[in-house]
């Protein structure tokens, strides 16, 4: 991505809407919100990724000379609003969640604060690109959730969506939990640890499964993990397996670390088989890796079941997040600033969900002093401050008897959006992948086991402040009252 | 995709095998075959799609002196292997399926044919590409068969995972048979038709609805489309946009095209009542545009209930092909070639229908000579030869009772895998992208409308040649007895 300028990585609509703006002169600085409405694959929360990917394309963003000219041969565009375009730079405000940051459904986790003609240009990308690192990163944690503390691989790029898919798909889930990846570029450009040993293809390329996984072991003797389900994994491939690591420690060349893959079949029984046929020869720590086709609910399932496998290899369904592929990641205009001054904004609908909240906004996270839980949000204007001295009411924004107080002396709170570019200039330092996931790691354990569960999760509550309830309420009226007015 | 070396685009066990097999010297020529076992969305075809992509990625792959840098430094690989990497490039052939054409489970869609060690390292990427663009070209294509005849607008960009999912997703899209797309980096890269006019916050930009549709019909004049729902679609989007509608009729800046479109509520009730209200007006030629999470099975729906839309923007479920997000195409060895003699390799498994077809083989589709439409294909070696004044018979592999007389004089036979890459030299030339959609769409005549059916299709017969299919049961004998010596 860094390599390309991506700059009409646009909606054709974003560039017509600009000309338009650039025609009438609006030069008015607007916020917009990127927000979505629902956690993927019903669950109590998301992860936030794809900060530094966004930090990137706004550094590179600028209309290079045959970017120009294709627009103009698409005989839409004013010659002056492509001549402006020439020398155009993103010239506003970015404030951001950090990436990794356990979020909640309709909370500001990125916000744009520039001239509308800017801020409408760079929607696309920024969801584009917000969207499906942060699928890609909920799914991950969800799958290591359930793997409970054993390691998850990354396996999936030859099922992702394209090659940013594989890559920046592999970096989500590195930054979600996963141990490693298999990608090879993700490594590189990431500085992630990749895993891999070998496919049916190499043992089919030796007279002998034996001698296949001879050569192997011997080849790699830093990890030396035989994929066993070639020919029949309990008749022949754990027993070629046990009978090449009982020759190479005879002989003193034992691999550092060793194992056997299962890759098809019942991954129960196969596992709990091969751990009684290991440990029999004295390989009690032979670990057992299992692929195929898994996801957080098979895992989950074989957990139960006491399936004896220490490391999981996932894929397709990990890296397309497959039972909720897109994260509906919007961007939604919250407010316009005239002179200085703030004009909340609101897009009225029939779906009340659908509403969007007003103005320049912050979300404030507050913890129980005790236990680092978090114990609700509540999205405000970003003039509002909290004092972990006074006790705060939260209530439900929309069943309003719905109230929790926070008593004073009980709780912390933090802001969670920072700033990311100040006037054009970027302000923010992201942290390394593996910086990410301990980070990461962390927030998770700020949700409690409810807020985790895979069905019917307990929702953290997520509350408008009284000002922003209250300004909401109003500017509804106000626009009940336009429609009539509008009405012909 | 072009602008950035993709050679390391891999999983690590590719190189690690390929480690492996420069260390133990093999450089048998091998055969692997691309290919998927199910129609996605249990659907009764799939385009095949990515080709350009895979060609422009073989003809680059190389290795730079920092992957093998990064290489050397994960502490895996031999000197000399690294060394051989300097200068390593694809010296083999490569057979494909034409972009665009109808495809079924089994067929090979793409033949390599090379050293062991060259034709292990692009599986990854390889499957990466044609698994995705498949996909979406194949999505696209049920999408627009719902949509009989009206165009279909890929706009799902905001939704697509990552970057490359949008521009490569459109580009298949566009192959699949959507009129335009709203990407305009695709648009730039393949020279498609972009569309998309403004978004709500454009018309929240104005202070009311009406000014934001003068002023957006004033200033594209060549397709003043009005987004219609921001306030209330019927009592004020509507009315206004034939407020300007009559306005610039009168003044004679009437646009060439115009029309509204729809994002939201029930987009029955209000397209027909935008219907009679337009058509009331007199603008029987105004077009009415529906987006909102739509597929293929909501456009047919919304046909069956009479809506009156013209123009259907497809975003999230088309460009991710949210019910299937993966096509799940594979890479196996089938045959190793020692000095010149090909010998076929089968892959067993529990289920029959993970057994591989073995041998070097080529896809033989039988048309009708009469209707143009497909009477089946058959799956055989590469030497074998079909002559259309010859009754040729076709048998199902499992339920071998079952056959079909093809008499002769009544079908052509072709053959669809062509070659690609020659001695590591491309032979082939892409056709532009508009050139595959109108082969496309001739493709998919070659269907009967019982095969495109979405639910429960009836398939078209893919049958192996009675060589293959002897060939393939005496080698699941051999397998069988070795599994049996195997057993320790």
């Amino acid at each position: 991505m860094k390599e390309e300028n991506l700059t009409l990585l646009t909606d054709l609509y974003e560039l017509t809407m600009m000309n338009g703006y650039y025609d009438i002169k609006n030069d008015e600085r607007v916020v917009f919100d990127v927000f979505y409405r629902k956690n993927p694959s019903c669950g109590g929360y998301a992860i936030v990724a794809g900060l530094e990917q966004v930090i990137d394309y706004i550094k590179n963003l600028h209309f290079d000379s045959d970017d120009i000219e294709y627009l103009r041969e698409l005989d839409l565009f004013d010659d002056n609003f492509l001549k402006y375009l020439e020398n155009f730079k993103f010239t506003g405000n970015i404030y951001a969640i950090k990436e990794g940051t356990v979020v909640f459904p309709m909370e500001p986790l990125l916000k744009v604060e520039a001239p509308i003609i800017e801020a409408q240009l760079i929607e696309t990308a920024i969801l584009n690109i917000i969207n499906h690192q942060s699928l890609i990163a909920t799914k991950a944690s969800r799958v290591c959730e359930a793997a409970k503390g054993d390691g998850v691989m990354e396996f999936g790029l030859r099922r992702a969506q394209g090659p940013d898919a594989g890559v920046y798909g592999a970096r989500a889930a590195m930054i979600g939990g996963c141990v490693a990846t298999s990608n090879v570029l993700c490594g590189k450009k990431f500085d992630v640890p990749v895993a891999g040993t070998h496919a049916h293809s190499w043992i089919m390329s030796f007279p002998s499964e034996y001698e296949a996984f001879r050569k192997y072991a011997e080849l790699f003797p830093n990890n030396a993990t035989l994929l066993v389900d070639t020919y029949d994994t309990l008749k022949s491939g754990v027993p070629n397996a046990i009978r090449v690591f009982k020759e190479l420690k005879q002989e003193g060349k034992m691999p550092k670390k060793f194992g056997i893959r299962l890759d098809s079949g019942d991954l129960a029984y196969l596992s709990k088989n091969a751990r009684i046929m290991l440990d029999e020869a004295g390989f009690n720590d032979a670990t057992i890796c299992a692929s195929n086709d898994l996801d957080e609910y098979l895992i989950d399932d074989l957990k139960k079941q006491g399936a004896k496998i220490d490391l999981w290899g996932v894929g397709t369904s990990l890296i397309t997040s497959k039972d909720c592929p897109s994260f509906g990641g919007v961007y939604k205009l919250a407010a316009i600033k005239k002179s200085g001054v703030v004009i909340p904004k609101i897009k009225l609908s029939e779906e009340s969900v659908k509403i969007t909240n007003p103005g320049d906004k912050q979300v404030f996270r507050f913890y129980d002093k005790k236990t680092g839980k978090i114990r609700g949000d509540i999205i405000g204007f970003i003039n509002e401050k909290y004092n972990e001295d006074d006790t705060t009411t939260m209530f439900d924004p929309v069943n309003t008897w719905k109230r929790k107080e926070l008593e004073k002396g009980t709780y912390t709170v933090r802001e969670l959006l920072e700033p990311v570019f100040i006037n054009g200039e970027c302000v923010y330092e992201s942290e390394s992948v593996m910086q990410l996931r301990d980070y990461c790691t962390k927030e998770k354990e700020t949700l409690s086991d409810e807020n985790k569960r895979f069905f019917n999760p307990h929702p953290v509550h997520v509350d408008l402040s009284y000002s922003l309830w209250k300004e909401k309420n109003r500017l509804i009226e106000e626009e009940k009252k336009l429609v009539k007015t509008l009405e012909v």
